[in-house]
């Protein structure tokens, strides 16, 4: 077996995690840093000063701040860049991919304005069949697989036979990837997922119980569900670890973007100062919006996203939209 | 609309919690206790010394440590009693039960030896048929309930007319039920969640990441939901309230006896030191071994409760099950 070359596109935490796990399942890597001095950080010390700091990254991984260097003979190129600005950055890098690259998104939003996810992005900007697009999505908190505590995720590719290309190319003995067809399904587990955290996070600043906050978790699946299945995904995608798992894995995690940033808005905090606090804006706030686009044009009820939406943009107070969302009717499940 | 009269055997957390509900829904109601003590303070007091003793109780509360006395005249029976005592108990209490009133289990647990549903013993013991049965089963902490947090739950009858006559019984400010004609998934549902729970203490002794937890309420819903499908319940259970809300809120909270029974053995404690550090057994102690039998009655794979039980009753050190747990190959989801 020949050894793979990958490029990872994004310096944040999951990517450099990544990066780590496809080094140490034997990949040569190289990190592409939009700014220079994280790219030669990495390379000079292996280690990424601005996410996982402490984290050592293996011997080969490398960096840059060229992204045509790093995409020039990869066989896979992950995407790991923030979901609003992926359309941007592949018009600049499709013409150095190679003829059958496989492109692997990490990323997890709903493009604003199109209401496309990630891989049809990647489909339309990169000029390629879809069939060359995977998709990786589970209960993968950076910090944690960074420090090689035991994970497992999904794979999500039409075509199984590149799904299990890729699913060796990251299996360490920390890391173990299932593949599964349904890129769809994936994509919208991931996508509503940090909606929902949003609104866990707030329960959690308000003090709820974990009674309402399963029931939370519980509702949220429900939607996402409900949404994936007017769009074709398959329903049991939600059931496993790219819908449940990284869903409960993200409601958990006292590390988790967008629980934390819906805690600060729990507290009563505007969405400048919560991004002010966080310094930055989690996924789940711009997509909030393209999903509760979605659902309206495919009329599908989506009350949390609806409700986490007002709060976001349209200075609805947290605790009422909660409270609103607690009093629904008395119905048959 | 008359007063509905309810009797509630069985003095625990979450019967007396239920009668709480039940009384401020507006019944008028009689706890058993199975000693006189319990029952007399809760007569002169209003608080139950054993259990939530923080709690006033409404007026409408009563006690009788004499089944008979409780039953006699009561529209609903609510059975809150150990599962493995169930049949015991309930047929010295058959002759006392009116000829319509409802029986309401609020039972996590199958038989050992028979591998029968609570409901099912129930039917057998009182001489009943099962449209006479409801279950109530869901996200719901008992301490929350009592504190008045707001929670969901469901109420299951294959007599829907009967699950809203529950319904409206137990529906109050904070506490909201919702009908379902799926008693068998809602009560597989309950039981098997003290078994994963089991599991999910023992890996949070471990000190396991949140990634790794997330897996395993995935996985640990998954062979729920096998089991579940193998004996005719309806998928779609799994994924609501009495499905993956009452196994997250009990993974999640601290307050959960399974947990926290997982938490003394992922120490490394023995059973007994387990039971003697948390003073009672916990439900899925006993239930691993009868669910491990019906799993294999009906070739169902639950790997999760094959080691639980392995755990709790073949002296297999608990570190060793979760990582045999964990290290199964890489496939298709």
């Amino acid at each position: 077996m020949t050894t793979t070359t990958a490029a990872v596109l994004g310096a944040g935490s999951w990517g450099t995690a990544f990066a780590k796990v496809l080094a140490d399942a034997g990949a040569d890597v190289t990190i592409w840093a939009r700014r220079e001095q994280v790219a030669a950080a990495i390379r000079e010390y292996g280690t990424n000063p601005d996410y996982l700091p402490a984290v050592r990254l293996p011997e080969r991984v490398t960096a840059t701040s060229d992204a045509g260097k790093a995409i020039a003979g990869a066989d896979l190129v992950v995407l790991a860049v923030p979901s609003q600005t992926l359309r941007g950055n592949l018009a600049n890098w499709a013409a150095f991919l190679e003829p059958d690259a496989t492109l692997v998104s990490l990323m997890k939003g709903i493009e604003l304005g199109t209401t496309k996810r990630m891989s049809e992005v990647v489909v339309e900007t990169a000029g390629v069949p879809a069939d060359r697009v995977a998709v990786v999505s589970g209960p993968n908190l950076a910090a944690e697989i960074a420090a090689e505590q035991p994970a497992a995720t999904v794979v999500a590719c039409i075509d199984m036979a590149r799904a299990t290309v890729v699913q060796r190319a990251v299996t360490t003995s920390y890391f173990r990837p299932y593949t599964n067809e349904d890129v769809l399904g994936c994509e919208l587990g991931g996508a509503v997922k940090n909606v929902i955290a949003l609104a866990y996070g707030i329960a959690t600043a308000m003090r709820l119980g974990d009674n309402t906050k399963a029931t939370l978790i519980t509702r949220g699946l429900a939607e996402t569900a409900r949404l994936g299945v007017a769009l074709g995904a398959d329903p049991l995608t939600f059931a496993g670890l790219a819908g449940l798992g990284d869903l409960v894995a993200t409601c958990s995690s006292p590390l988790s973007r967008n629980r934390t940033f819906g805690e600060h808005l729990g507290r009563g905090e505007t969405l400048e100062e919560a991004q002010a606090a966080t310094r930055q804006t989690a996924e789940g706030v711009k997509s909030c919006l393209a999903i509760r686009d979605l659902a309206r044009t495919h009329n599908v009820d989506m009350p949390i996203t609806e409700q986490v939406e007002k709060v976001c943009h349209e200075g609805v107070d947290p605790r009422k939209a909660l409270i609103a969302l607690m009093s629904r009717e008395t119905k048959a499940e």
